[in-house]
C-alpha cells in the first residue's frame, strides 16, 4: 500500500491542522472527504466516538488515525477484530499539559481572575485576597506516565512533598525523591492531588465514592485526565460539603447534565480542553500524525494502540 | 523603654493584623491611635509615604515600625538623622510572590481568564486558544534576591534556561546551573523575564529606554518590583507596538495617569498588589512585626534599616 483511496474526516475540522499538514497528507491519499463516505480506508477522528457502527459502515476500512493520546472513543477491540490498525498520538502535549496544570493550582490559589476584574475597575487595594503557598505542601501524582512525571518534577521545583500512586513502582522517580504511597494513603492526606491515568477497565471510577469522602478538607484536586475516573455522583456530594476544590478540562467529552450540575458549585472549576495547545505540542502533533500515516503506508506501523 | 506611650498607625487599617496580633501589639504601648497624634512615639506605616514632614511632625518619634519590605516610601536618612530607627520585615513573603510570578505568567500564557469565561458559557471547543510552554524558553532573573533566587529555582524546575544578573555575582546560583550574564543581554534574548530589585537611587530606571526597545519580540516581563524601575514613557511606546507583554502589581504606589494609560494597552496586565498574600506570609509578617517592636522595646533592634 503506497497511498490511501479516501480519507474520512470526522471529529474536527480543516482548521485543526496546518495548512501545510494537509498539503503533506494529500500527497497519501487520491481524496480527503469531510462528509460520510463508505469508499474510506483511512478515518481520522480526534475526541469523537468511533464506535462498532461506525467501524462496520466503512468496510473498506483500514486504518484509523487519532488526532489525539486518549483512546478510549474507539471500540479496539472491533477495530482489531476487523484488522483495522488504531494509532495515536502519545506524549506529543506532556509539557503543554504539564505546565497548564501549573496555571490552573496557581489561578485559583491566587484568585486571578478576580484579580484582573478588580484591577480593570480600578480597585488595587488588593482587600480580600489571600492564597496558600505549594511550598512545603503535600502534592500527590496519581499516574505517572509521561504527563505525571513532568507534573511531579514541577511539583519538586516548588519545594513541595511530592509522592505519587501508579500501578508500577517508579524507582528511577523514587530516587529523585518523588515518594511511593498507597492510593488511599494518598488520597487521604494530601493538600494537591492531579489524576494522570489513561481511562480503562481498570481505572473507570478509580476516584470511588469511598476515596472522594476521604479527600483532606481544603484538597483541590485537578483532573486533566478523563472524568470516567471520577465517580460524579459522589464528587457532587463532597464539593455540595464546599471543603474541597475540583478543577478539570475535557467537559467536552461528558455527559453534558453532569457539566451543568458541576458547574453550579463554585469549587468545581471547568475548563475547555485547553492543556494540550501549546505551538510546540502542536508542531509535535501533527508531525507524529503524519508520520504515523507514512508508517502504516509502509507496512511498519508505529504508535499502535490495538 | 518597656513601653511605647503611643503608637500612630498610618496606611493601614485593623484589618491588616490580626486580632491576636493586636493583643500582642497591646502588650507593648499604652495606646494606640488611627489619627494623627503628636504624641507617638513610634508610627507604623506601609506603603504609604513617611516623608520629613510626617516625621517632623511628630517630636517625639523613636520607631518606624514597617509593615512591608520596601522602604523606599520612608526618608530614612531623615530618620536617622533625629534618630528615630526604621524596621522593615524581609522575606516574609518570598515563596508567596516567586509562586504568584509563576501564576501569572501561566494565566497569560494559557489564556486562563478567557478559557473560565467561555466555559462558564457552555463553550467546551477550546477554540482559539494556543499558549507557549516555559520548557526550553530562556528566562532571566534581574536581582537574585530572596524572591529572585525563588523564581530562578521554580523556573529551573519547568526546565526554563535560567540566567541572572544581579550586582554581585551569585556562584551558588551559578553551581545549580543558573547562568549569570550581562543586564543587556539578557534583556535583548530573554523569552521571560522578572525583576526582583529593590528600589534606590542605582536601580531607578534601571529597565531604561533602551533597554526596553531592546527586549526581544514576543518577551514576556513580570514586574513585581516598584515601577519605579521601568522608564514609562518608553515601556508605554514598546507596548504600542504590541510584540511585548508587561505584567505589574503594586498600580497603587504608582502616578494613576500612568496607571490608566498603561491599562489601555491589552498586552500590559495589571494586578493589585496581591502577591504577598499568602496565609502563610501573613503569619511569619506579623510575628516578625512584633518581633521588631519587641527587640526595639529591648535596645537590641532587628531588621533596622537605617
Amino acid at each position: 500500500m503506497t497511498k490511501f483511496k479516501k480519507i474520512l474526516v470526522t471529529g474536527f475540522d480543516k482548521s485543526a491542522l496546518d495548512e501545510d499538514t494537509w498539503t503533506r497528507i494529500n500527497k497519501l491519499t487520491n481524496s480527503i472527504s469531510f462528509k460520510p463516505s463508505k469508499e474510506a480506508d483511512c478515518l481520522f477522528s480526534r475526541f469523537n466516538r468511533v464506535d462498532k457502527v461506525l467501524i462496520d459502515s466503512l468496510p473498506n476500512l483500514k486504518y484509523i488515525g487519532l488526532l489525539a493520546t486518549g483512546t478510549g472513543t474507539v471500540d479496539l477491540i472491533h477495530a482489531k477484530k476487523k484488522n483495522i490498525t488504531v494509532c495515536n498520538i502519545p506524549g506529543y502535549a506532556t509539557e503543554s499539559v504539564a505546565e497548564w496544570v501549573f496555571g490552573v493550582i496557581l489561578e485559583h490559589l491566587h484568585d486571578l481572575e478576580r484579580a484582573k476584574y478588580v484591577a480593570r475597575n480600578g480597585d488595587f487595594s488588593g482587600s480580600g485576597f489571600s492564597t496558600m503557598e505549594i511550598l512545603g505542601k503535600k502534592f500527590g501524582v496519581i499516574g505517572l506516565g509521561r504527563i505525571g512525571k513532568r507534573v511531579a518534577e514541577i511539583a519538586a521545583g516548588f519545594g513541595a512533598k511530592v509522592c505519587y500512586w501508579s500501578r508500577n513502582r517508579k524507582k528511577e522517580m523514587e530516587n529523585k525523591g518523588i515518594s511511593y504511597e498507597p492510593l488511599d494513603a494518598l488520597i487521604s492526606t494530601c493538600d494537591f492531588i492531579s489524576l494522570h491515568l489513561l481511562y480503562n477497565k481498570d481505572t473507570a471510577d478509580i476516584l470511588s465514592e469511598k476515596l472522594i469522602n476521604s479527600l483532606k478538607k481544603g484538597a483541590i484536586v485537578i483532573n486533566v485526565a478523563p472524568m470516567e475516573l471520577v465517580n460524579i455522583p459522589a464528587l457532587k456530594k463532597r464539593l455540595k460539603q464546599n471543603d474541597i476544590t475540583f478543577i478539570l478540562d475535557h467537559p467536552d467529552e461528558m455527559n453534558p447534565i453532569d457539566v451543568k450540575q458541576l458547574s453550579r458549585y463554585k469549587n468545581c472549576i471547568i475548563y475547555p480542553p485547553i492543556g494540550y495547545v501549546s505551538k510546540e505540542s502542536r508542531v509535535l502533533k501533527q508531525n507524529i500524525f503524519i508520520s504515523n500515516l507514512e508508517n502504516f503506508l509502509g507496512n511498519k506501523p508505529i504508535n499502535k494502540v490495538n
